[in-house]
């Protein structure tokens, strides 16, 4: 019996040229995994072609629901946005595909885990650390950076050559789809001095949309959204509905030039519809259910969280660890938030929640019950101390320099 | 000759009523002074006022340019926004008006500053810690945390009593207009539970308006803005012409519940049309100038900044610090931002800098010039190994638990 | 019946004055409320003087289980130290004592909780936020901060014009101590620019001490301290096993000028034997458990976690939600180190983990058998491309001012 | 007339073996460069040496001024330690040489500059990034990267066979040695979970020093020492000054588990005595010269910075950053701190500074005459609301769950 190999196999031009060409490479037999994580793969089409490309097995998943309760909803939570724009779409899936990959690699004797991610992106280092993390014995095959193809045409070509007519439809750039957003980069949109072609290159969202919504209502549990417009909703069916709502009124465009993990500059295009509202959301209830010091620490926790999923960090322990913070101050992110759209915009109309710290008696100008106008004198007298120090430090650096 | 006291004066009511207080309670001269930040105080009517009152002399300035190029344009360059989304607008404008409230009772020898901030907000701390950092001998007296009246109405009666006749306009809500944005809080818009009636609060955006504009282009230099399509600005002329943009295209609307400095929550509406203009170009450029450590050392930074400046801090060792810190980091944000504007939504078009680290021949997936596939290998094999370590970690610990 | 007040009683002067005080100000019944951390105070005598000074009740606790399992290893596991130095003995028993006082005000109806701590100080703000934190409904009595008395000798006056005589012996400082520490200041130690008499301030640490012990080896799991020298302990027996080894080979004394809650700074002189061990440990522990991602983290929630509990938030979702990251990465810090103390100074001998990430083959210099060294040029190149770019970026710099 | 490259030589057997590889691989004249960092090359021998390999050129600076300048000095005004122990005795040398050899390879008209250290280190990267942002076009060889040599053996035996005699003494682990430090790793010390022979390892600090100093007072100005009681030094005298201090009473002994850049995790012994002392005085200085949020703030920082030297990132953007901050914040940092070294162990004794924050009328007990003790009324009823609105929360979340 042959080795095994496991190939993340996605039916394009790339993972099916690495079909063949691990065969002949490492004699081994291949099993093609395929997951939907959104994308919607046409698991027939693709299987079929799998198996004439000489895979010995060909697998697939719906893996959705897995992707909304344990990658989408949790990391939505921290309020983790990478680079103060990107929502981390395409990196959140990666773990999710990392897991199911050893999963499988396990399940069936695979050695090795195939992937065809390039060595110039930040995918090659997501896979690989996830495998790493679970299954550190597991040998990595990364083709794109092994073999002597340049480039897509040569792959038409290889596979032309073992007798598999491929055409390869010129990209005027690469996409990536899932539940959470459709990506854009690479080919004309390369050039960061010029306006990309939005008309070719947005697909979901439309930026020029002229339209009002009416108020909807969601409902959140620890953290997590549990309802909307006051209809029990499970994660994936909150995503999807988020989605269809971003979508009809425009939410969610991003235009950035952000930093991969190894250093270099890359411009993604992201539609996010859903994830805007979401995390829209998730920090307006924020703003009234936690206090400025757990707001002050989780505002560098996400920052940090965001750093970790887009570097293939997911199951390290210090992502791991930053979840037990939010699972823990989640507990207080509980309450509706009522909002409404107009084109494009997401407008907030009102927050409640039974963990709520806003006070309306405390805060008014109208009346005083409390005597915080008194107790101010004794407030401002204590903090003023410190100041007036400084300021005395001032003075004597004024009178030295 | 009579002590004399310094009064921030603005002819509202409160101000109104405490130049007399301050005459009756400290035998005292009372000087009033005013200035103007942008919200365009008529200087002969509330000079008369503050004469009839019983002033014994008023100071009026000019301080918008002061305000553009000294505080709003350093803090823009910081990235300082406070509790995600409050770009600080009130907030900006009391270490300015310490500063000349300061200057002029050490003109005029005046012995105490006097100020109107109730002791439920956050002006207060920002007026009386501006003043210990300036002048720590200077006494501070703040009417409202001392005198016996309890509202609006009282200070009607009282200046009534006096023989100012003064009739109180009901407020809806109070607000607070300048050169970086236009906020309302209070009265009505203290029930976050329900959407404020826009039509009657936001008197710069229109959050409706549905518009396209043509193609902008700013320039910026130290991470400051010098030029609008091409034609040098002084920062107050910027300001001024972001401003215009953003209320002709519908950008700046926030609806926030902050918490202030003393722990209480309060919700704002701001209006900051060309503040939020300026800070998404800054943002951009950084993206393109600084490298991701600097990025990231930054947003932490300027979330201690936005919290320095909410809470009255700007002359401190720790602002003037992190001030260094964004010159010195600033000196790479140079270079050409173009945006459009759609529907109250800045896009960005395009963005050139001397200092752009983004490269397109070492991101393009189209050729590998420099090897980065081939060097990847060893890349991906170096800095994999710690996850795997990791791995066998998370190993032991499941075979433990 | 009379209402009751619960009054945090130590037996010192100043909560004994505070017994018929509250009874003579409130007309009350006044429980007095004693436990022991640690410091051994004698229950029959200062329960006597209790109820000799008026009290209607007496409790007394031994709460050193408590304070050992509940409040100090939870916090040596996370790193906390205040202001570089400070191990936050006397804070870390605050919330402990909050949490009883509340317990036993609800227990027996009290309507009020009273302290004896100043206004200048941090406890107040800790056994007052504790309380908040725990039943918000209690009224907090300080009468320090409403009475007239200026000083002890007042008090002393007070007690005599009582009945109770009371000599006021001269206090060259004020000390705290507990289970984790003894701490000294005011008085003599307030002149920061004089040494302090050692001999006489320093009562469990001698820093002349001239002893080498011989091998200590310290167990962990979870974080916590399990074992010495191989034999189980819980962590009372852990702390006291630890403070006897601190004493008698010199280990743990600070100086340090600390800036309080209230912005004041302050000089402490603090012992803390057994604590300076514990932290030490845990800090290597983490060096071969933790990867460089989680110990950055933990250092800064580490800080964030000291002014927490300096601060009295030990209560708070924000502590609360640091806890459950501790206790997340907590769960890879097991193993055993051994140590040995010279004339005061901790010497690290071995550590061990089944959690290690230390690996001996990866770092040595002898061989490379995983390729090390040739992975390497793909690694430097990789990373090395953006420190180009930001050379270029100097280059445009140099070239232009 | 040939090429040139620059080598970074030390005299050792690596950099040795390097001169005919390089002469030999690149036909190219070899320009030997050593210079004098506290390490006390012997310039003639070694100067001999590179002629008799085969060098074209030895250069041979004294750099010491340098290093304590414009190196050592700025980054302990910082107080940059790496995870919790490391005070970068090796990492803050790195930059220097590479600023020397850029200038070198500049004014020689070299090509390429290579250098002696390992594919598994960390001297590589911070070599190869400090040339990278000072010249970028330079070419960098790291023959340890591409060369078959495998050991120490390897290069005796090849530079037996190109006519230079090398005998090859067993070295039980490597050192490193400058005006900052003394370093050990490697050899017998991989071995973490053993002791290692002190005897054997340290040269410079004795752990088992019995002895008591007098009194010395340390001046600073702007973050930097400038006198030894009382006595102006320039850097270089005062590191030296420290560093005889240290030695003689046994201060600055490190036994760390460190994780190097690539995620290597390896032990280190450093002997650091000047260093540490200075790290001390400086820390002193900030607690009563800074207020809290400058130290919170800069131990943040300090951390970051100790990152950035670490990894070889001096001449970053990020570096030069920071340094602004410490540079405005170091403006405070003036005045006095005495103190004495017992057993190894530094005591402070007094500190004084014209910008200290410290106040004893402020803080003492004995009197009030600032009326803290009532104004604390006010102050802890307004911080105390926020609390208890927590406190609501919890018990909200109580009756929940």
């Amino acid at each position: 019996m042959k080795d095994k190999i496991l190939l993340a196999y996605s039916g394009g031009l790339d993972t099916s040229a690495i079909i063949p060409w691990l065969k002949d490479t490492y004699n081994a037999d291949v099993i093609a995994y395929c997951s939907d994580l959104g994308n919607a793969p046409d698991k027939e089409t693709i299987g079929n072609k799998a198996y004439e490309l000489g895979a010995s097995e060909f697998i697939f998943e719906d893996v959705q629901d897995m992707f909304a309760s344990n990658f989408i909803f949790p990391m939505m939570r921290s309020g983790a946005i990478y680079q103060d724009d990107y929502l981390l779409g395409t990196a959140i899936a990666r773990p999710l595909i990392a897991e199911r990959l050893v999963h499988w690699a396990n399940k069936k004797g695979a050695y090795a885990i195939a992937h065809g991610a390039t060595g110039k992106g930040n995918d090659q280092i997501r896979f690989e650390r996830g495998i790493a993390y679970l299954n550190p014995k597991l040998k990595i095959i990364a083709p794109w950076k092994i073999w002597d193809f340049k480039g897509r045409e040569d792959l038409s070509k290889y596979l032309n050559s073992k007798g598999f007519p491929y055409e390869d439809k010129d990209k005027v750039y690469s996409e990536d789809v899932n539940l959470l957003h459709r990506s854009c980069e690479g080919g004309i949109l390369e050039n960061v001095e010029q306006a990309y072609p939005a008309e070719d290159v947005l697909k979901w969202v439309n930026p020029e949309i002229e339209k009002k919504s009416g108020v909807f209502t969601a409902s959140f549990k620890h953290g997590l959204l549990i309802k909307i417009n006051g209809k029990e909703v499970d994660p994936l069916q909150g995503m999807e509905q988020l989605n269809c709502l971003g979508k009809e009124y425009g939410v969610g465009i991003t235009d950035l030039v952000e930093e991969r993990f190894n250093g270099v500059k890359s411009r993604g295009i992201y539609e996010t519809p859903g994830g805007t509202i979401l995390y829209t959301l998730v920090k307006t209830l924020k703003h009234i259910c936690w206090d400025k010091t757990t707001q002050k620490i989780s505002r560098r926790l996400a920052d940090d969280y965001a750093d970790l999923v887009y570097d293939g960090k997911w199951h390290s322990t210090a992502r791991k660890s930053l979840e037990a913070f939010f699972q823990e101050s989640g507990k207080y992110l509980e309450g509706e938030v009522s909002f409404k759209i107009i084109n494009g915009k997401i407008i907030i109309d009102s927050r409640t929640s039974p963990y709520s710290l806003y006070d309306k008696k405390l805060v008014s100008f109208e009346d005083d019950e409390f005597g915080l106008n008194e107790a101010s004198n004794g407030f401002c007298k204590t903090i003023i101390f410190s100041s007036q120090l400084e300021g005395t430090q001032n003075e004597n650096f004024t009178n030295k320099s």
